[in-house]
């Protein structure tokens, strides 16, 4: 998974703007993160593994000046190219230059890999991003909005994309709109961004969301909206993930806020769950909306009964395997005090693998807790995602392989129930909309490639 | 503010363990931090200005081994002498070594330290544990009871002392009990901790708390008790401010535990506050438990309505002057879509200067709030402590200088309630055993030095 | 100017040995580097700014292991796309990888790019070094030799090459040869270097340098030689600047070693230069081998009368203009007691703006001494490099701009003598073997692009 | 062995003349360094391991601003207590501060210790210095100069001292003068110095020697000098391995130079020295002026046959146990081309453990040298330092314990002469004024202490 910033101001220098904006979006990835800005004349770049806060230090922003400007986060990607992954990806041609950073994952990128290296196109990373980049060049003679319809003719699957060229700054959401893009504007600056904090943060305002199968392009101050083709017919199917699980609790995308509908499906999963417990538990800090949601509706009080380390983070020396119960402990502690011999619905948003839920359930019983009921407010994930979410193989998702009886013991607990899929497009205004393929199976676009994917 | 551990094993290796402790407790201060261990023969150290994570390098750590040893985290203190007061303080005296952690704040140092200085003595410090350690050092001739007690003699004030001699973990509570100090047990291993996190970390059971005016000696593996001084009687006073604001939510100090009293706190509040509002509105993560306290009390629904991003840390850029509100936006993020008309009660654990509720009332207008009424779970803060927590000077203590309707008017909410001394006293067993003295100037022990203290 | 190695080892692990070797030619470049390694399935490279041993740390190291691998020193260039130009380039086209590492400087880059720009191709830096990886990827379908013939019709200029394919390490040197490319050979390895030291260091033999227009591909365990072509008559052109000044003294490039040629050219300069002087100073530590060779030749004694301070290094903090004098003696201090009121002949191996000679001079004045009569063991430099050597642009060339008279009055030295061409030559055996096209403006090849160029 | 620097200006800042000062004498020590400096007011001060350029960023560096300041390197010293070591010490006694920083080794120190440590002292360090700054806060209650006498009364063996008070700032050598302490000014600016480089690097001019048994101090801009003692007869001993080894050249010390003491004592081992060879081959860097001494009196030409790698620092990764020929390697690589078939002198400045000099001989053989006679400079040493140079325990100086013969075999030479003490001695005008108990074991100060020193 990823996120994107784009800034765009006339005159005055964005860098420290991006650099909040994209710091923001933190949570959207934190193997390695980068910046390019323009000024019109040059592009400037840099980007490294790390957080935004390590590799931008001031010295570095400095560096970066520019009225105009595209950002990236990545999340953590198996294998030694993570390096090479880094984006944006910057570069010229034709006497122009092009910087592109990009969210989510295309189902055809290594057949369109195979038809450019046959014409002798060289590849350095394992990401879509850099096939995006090299059909858009291919066809990129002066005007962006054409040589991006042609690259969006060959390009399949979920893509959100920021651009810059030698003047303009664009936006593009593939036709099914699978990951979100937000444009807002604060001034004479517009933003492009992943989620509505980076606009938030600025202190501007969220215009709309990009729509699927949609070009925005930013000139000379103006912003025009292209669709990539007349004849094909966008179709709506924004992740519901990204709201179970993702974005923020503040991000709304396609006008459903992810914070109202964790509480909405905390509260659905209640109603018919007949369990007497002494408290709701929330897995920090996902599971809070829907313990909330679930506690209002099930009127059994939340406690606050797994105290979080603020502290724990990169530099944390890890346990070795025989200490690794301390691994779990020194992240959550949970308060003997007050759930000794008291029974507990413990809320959390998802399951996938199940292996922290195990160790939790392992740690809250060690504490003295009755019983432990352990709710999730989504449907069992059984499938993987094509489209930019780095679910695990379907070999390693717990409900792919796993009755619930089966997981019931596995994580031992003394129950487990799933939020249903019908249950989780209650939660929504308009079902239809949304790719639930992770819970169903029910693919949008089907794969083409062979082999796992590198999303974005 | 500081936080102190110590871990004492007759035969194995504790570094990690002191490490992983000391992580748990690094919300008792993130200026700086330091570890001493002992091997029996030689005590090493590392200690510097930064986090844990940062400070402990593997490699540092591997540096680090002995049986036995004591750490040390350091609040943020004003001044340029913050490197020469990183803790624990080492050295040796008539052929012993003596390693001692410190956590609390003296009221006469200044008066010990102008003797000291007198009989020759030089001090590399600012700090009161300076002042203990060569107390203590003069009359230790290898009996550590008995210089203890003479030091014991000298000293006044709050301190709970970590102490490593040659072969020797001790334990020292002064006769108020200001700060918290808890003695665990993990196999072979006894822990002395300011909370019993450092403890939980390790698997470790909690033994009890040291006992005002306690002396713990662990040597040979085995653990003996004195007591400082038979004519002296040791009178509880443990700081009440530990439970409001500074120990974590699992901290139970002298059979209080801070989550509890904190939801109690936040009934207490509600008990009779007949405002009749949409949601309750925790300030993000200290004032949850209140807010639920108060939530259950009156009925009214919590919303999670305030975004923290969990990612901003010490290399954050800080936003200029005129950038300042991003400064707060970056860090809590209000859910506009979830708070816009609604009418919102705001619960923080306390208020000190008033300038961050100030700023919080404003972005949540911005947002959309019809009313905000905010509801501090404990009484207003009006004089300094010099037992150690860092509260400022009284011309900066917002409820020291304005009245509460002066307060609402700065910092622009539409009501504010406090909850009064007796509310707060209600939510403990036995009020007599608790210092209170920031919020009724009612010192158990006065002052003896001018000038401001600095506290640890 | 930059410096490549290359290490083929049949199954043993070789990062090591390659860092060695880098180690060794450092001296060839000091802004970036980086190590590209196979083990066969996979490339994985690491490069950054800095020196190799601030950037190789040994957990870097260990995660670059392969049995071949090729790396890259670069040399500071202006501007800020310093970061994009780091090499070795790593690739891949038609399921094949390419890495490849450069030292030198094409005439027709611009050229090229420009071509392939219209074609659709990117580009991601501004380094001739993409212009070559780019068409060699264009015409390679898996016989790097005849896709290298191919590239080798269109890349006009001087070009050491170090590539590797997926299971071949390729040595490439252009047919002038203006650039080194020595090969070695240790146990099973084989070795290509700029410079022997990176042969020496490992303990292997040098077995000859690669030829002007020559192809060597080591696959298999096996050297293949190819010639790049059969009409095309290869004509040696090697750098004599590499001799006078960028080769370390144990280099021994195309059968003239470094050393001897500058100890001959400080013998022949002092032939005919009848001052009668207290001492021979050489400016250290390049001005030696000259010194000695003036010393012996005029039977006055050498004395190292600027003390060098060894530890000045990328982190000192600079003196301000102000202090800018200090610049140079914290660098070089007179040794004032030894020449206070004599008369010195000051060698150095080649003056270039002139600025560092005049403010040597200076000090050694108030240092004390009586006269100063500067020798320079190397002709005028008057011409700009288009080859590799990073000489600046004419106009900043004390001796293009300015004759003897208008030298010695503006470096402040009482005479001043250059070694004249034909002097040069006669330090040579073979003196049509030589580009000295620095010196006369006598270029091998012609220029194709307008602009300056950026060597490597 | 240390190097210390202090500076005093009535009003400047000299915070940055005394950090170019400090990288002047880096070579005096670089395991730790720490620079202390006073704005009247305030001492503020910051010390780590490492060298100068790396401890002090242009952040730091900042932070520490006054018109006075001391400074000082360390060199490596044995054990884990390194941090503890660092200098400059800084405390504070009877309301007035102190720094202290040392360059010396007491014999008495830890007879001094135990003293203090009776009386209730405690020591954070292993160092000479805590105890020199005990006995002097002890004793100081305002006229620095009369607690300087008495201090000096108890502590014997070698010491130079800079100190800073509250206003003054203070010079102190031993009465022996082991070693040295050179008085400098520069403008409104005195300087102290270990050499005299530290004075000429700010431009500044030397004034003298402090001398043997003298206390300068600089107060309201002027300078006082005082003897320690009426009584006591001052003798000088300059530590003579100071010339030969320690020093740089262009140390003037006492009045004699470092630089022309080399040169000469080369000359002097060549007087008689039969040798027919080829070339005189000096061991980079210290070998240079001996070799051009020898080579001058010998007639032999001088070859710079050994070519150091000029980047070799703290961050090169260390080979193997097994790869440790490339150690030397790395660092020397012998000149083959120039030294095959010849027969060569050797010439270095001393010789300590052999372990070096054994490992050249062997490189130059394989690089193909027929004869090597190893020529050294100095007499052997055969007997510790007490008075703070860091020759190893007797037993593995390699003299102390093998006749030259077996030295020869050892280090797998053709012959080996060393300079003796007469022909050492011949090199100074007055040979009295000299201590060599290195070479003869004739200790001007008896040791006290048993066990052996850290010395500074």
């Amino acid at each position: 998974m990823c996120g994107v910033v784009g800034i765009y101001s006339k005159d005055k220098d964005i860098s420290k703007q991006l650099y909040y904006s994209l710091y923001s979006i933190q949570h959207r990835g934190q193997e390695s993160c980068g910046m390019a800005v323009s000024n019109g004349d040059e592009i400037s770049y840099y980007k490294d593994m790390g957080l935004v806060g390590d590799v931008f230090t001031p010295k570095k922003l400095e560096q970066l000046q520019g009225n105009m400007g595209i950002a990236h986060v990545r999340y953590s990607t198996a294998g030694g190219s993570a390096f090479a992954n880094c984006q944006p990806l910057v570069g010229s041609v034709r006497k122009r230059s092009l910087a592109l950073a990009h969210n989510g994952n295309l189902v055809n990128a290594q057949t369109l890999k195979d038809m450019l290296e046959e014409d002798g196109y060289m590849f350095t990373s394992n990401t879509d991003t850099e096939v995006i980049l090299y059909i858009l060049a291919r066809y990129y003679k002066g005007n962006i909005v054409e040589s991006l319809k042609l690259t969006m003719d060959y390009i399949k699957g979920a893509y959100s994309l920021v651009i810059m060229s030698d003047d303009e700054l664009i936006g593009v959401r593939d036709p099914f709109g699978f990951r979100p893009l937000i444009l807002g504007k604060k001034d004479d600056q517009y933003i492009l961004a992943s989620e509505n904090c980076a606009i938030d943060i600025l202190g501007g305002e969220v215009i709309r969301d990009v729509e699927p199968g949609e070009i925005v392009v930013i000139k000379d101050g103006e912003l025009k909206s292209y669709n990539f083709s007349e004849n094909y017919k966008s179709m709506k199917k924004s992740c519901i993930f990204e709201h179970i699980y993702f974005a923020r609790n503040d991000a709304t995308i396609d006008d459903v806020n992810a914070y109202e509908f964790r509480v909405k499906s905390g509260g659905i999963l209640a109603q018919d769950d007949a369990i007497n417990a002494d408290m709701v538990v929330p897995v920090p800090d996902s599971g809070w909306p829907g313990a909330i949601g679930y506690a209002n509706a099930s009127k059994i009080p939340v406690a606050e009964a797994l105290v979080k380390n603020r502290y724990v983070g990169r530099t944390f020396i890890k346990p070795t395997q025989e200490e690794r119960e301390l691994g779990v402990k020194i992240k959550l502690n949970p308060l003997s005090r007050v759930i000794k011999g008291k029974s507990i619905v413990l809320v959390d948003d998802s399951i996938v693998r199940g292996t922290t839920s195990r160790l939790l359930v392992k740690s809250l019983r060690e504490a003295g807790a009755k019983e432990i009921h352990l709710r999730i407010t989504s449907p069992p994930v059984k499938y993987s995602c094509y489209y930019g979410i780095d679910t695990p193989n379907r070999s390693k998702l717990i409900a792919s392989n796993k009755t619930v009886e089966e997981m019931i013991e596995y994580i031992g607990c003394d129950s487990l129930r799933f939020l249903d899929i019908e249950g989780m497009l209650d939660a929504v205004d308009e079902p239809f909309n949304f790719c639930k393929a992770c819970f169903d199976g029910d693919y949008p676009v089907k794969k083409i490639d062979k082999g796992e994917a590198i999303s974005c």
